[in-house]
């Protein structure tokens, strides 16, 4: 069958003669797939008009703490889809994961060893250690690493007014020997925030709301392209179905049991930039 | 070049086995398109936030009275595509085009010959007649014709608090001959809304806001499929370039210069429904 209306999309390209370089690239293949779409679902009228509704009501859920377009990119593996791209791994280089929207910024300066606990919390003692290197196994001394998880309650403090500011998270510098340690719990799986159209969509879709439990790191060196991943826990249920899309068999870490908690290793390697 | 990390695509596909059939196939399609449009752009994660940022922005940017989603789709000509996927015309069938933003419910019911201006227009007098029929031209008496416009300075009453509510707009019911008839004024042609994320993505792509003078239509007949569509005005300079594109040649008219005004004479041809 010829497609419907064929002009119409190169009438749209067309017009956009007057635009710059990549924006015009880009917005042209965007027009070609995003037509091809409505035409090869002959989308309704109906359903475009709900995917209208869709759109708006996913705006309008949008504020200072809640993103929720990103909440819909996650769970498209758009933004997955996006890291991969920009984030090629190789050989003794960590692969990157979502950045995912929890992310407060700067956070206090721990030492080596420190806990980044401002409350107890019920869960598991954890021990994370391990060293940043380059690709060559060499190690990387004043490396930052930024860490950041949620409380055993499924929340992170800044969905949770009960958690103070900045439990769960802190920010270390690798040593002379490249290596950083600190304690923490074993961090819980939990849903993404799932009471909006996000959350409606993956209902539709039989899909569950959950992240396999994990913790967030980001390592910054001079020199270096800046890592943002997470590890995961070995075992966790979630890991072959991650609501966004995040796991990497390479980032599944085994916790091994020993006197007083667990204990998790993991070495690092930066890509240089 | 192989695409970037294709698994993903087959993973978001997979996970929707739970999706009721039209969903499912919808969102199939939906992922396909998305992500090999994020491979083939390359997109970057800079660009992946402007597109974020640019999303909320429509979406915070729809009200009760502004749709900016349908503004959007409109300028990228997937409204049109939607209606002509819709609407396919056959011989005797008048061609449709879009709906817009600006109907605003069933008007007054006015007889054959009035007017629809509620209060003076500068603009030229216009008396635009016709008839109703169906494909092989026999009269359709009785058909509901709903019309509506813009005044002479570019505004719908619904756009502009110093008109009243109902002004250029009317109900008319075709006699025993299937004709109609009603005066107005000249339509302007004018920009559709651009001080939100639409006008600015229109100016970017060097784009001008306008379309061309235009009368609405909206036909609805039992047994017919129900007609929505514009007359535009022949010599108009936006004809072709309208902003949203919603011109076909067999909807462009000459009016023609008479005793008193112009006079302009169109016949609607309806699809069995």
């Amino acid at each position: 069958m010829d497609p419907a209306f064929p002009e119409l999309t190169e009438d749209v390209i067309d017009r956009m003669n007057g635009a710059e370089p990549r924006l015009r690239s880009v917005m042209t293949l965007l027009i070609r797939h995003l037509h091809a779409f409505v035409r090869e679902a002959a989308l309704t009228h109906d359903e475009w008009r709900t995917a209208v509704d869709f759109l708006t009501r996913t705006g309008r859920m949008c504020s200072d703490t809640r993103q929720e377009f990103i909440l819909l990119s996650d769970i498209l593996g758009v933004s997955m889809l996006v890291d991969a791209i920009a984030n090629q791994a190789g050989d003794g280089i960590t692969e990157s994961t979502v950045m995912g929207p929890f992310y407060a910024g700067l956070q206090r300066e721990l030492k080596k060893g420190d806990t980044i606990l401002l409350r107890e919390e019920r869960g598991e003692p954890l021990l994370i250690k391990g060293r940043v290197a380059d690709a060559s196994g060499a190690p990387i001394a004043g490396a930052r690493v930024e860490v950041w998880q949620a409380a055993t309650n499924q929340l992170y403090d800044v969905q949770d007014g009960n958690q103070p500011r900045g439990h769960l998270r802190a920010t270390f510098t690798t040593d002379e020997h490249g290596e950083y340690e600190f304690k923490t719990v074993l961090p819980p799986s939990y849903p993404i925030p799932n009471d909006g159209p996000a959350g409606q969509l993956l209902e539709r879709l039989g899909r569950h709301p959950f992240r396999p439990a994990h913790v967030h790191f980001m390592i910054t060196a001079a020199g270096y392209r800046t890592l943002v991943t997470h590890l995961f826990l070995a075992g966790d249920k979630y890991l072959g179905s991650d609501a966004v899309f995040g796991v990497k068999p390479s980032l599944v870490v085994k916790a091994a049991r020993q006197a007083g908690g667990m204990t998790l290793r993991y070495d690092f390697g930066l890509a240089g930039s």
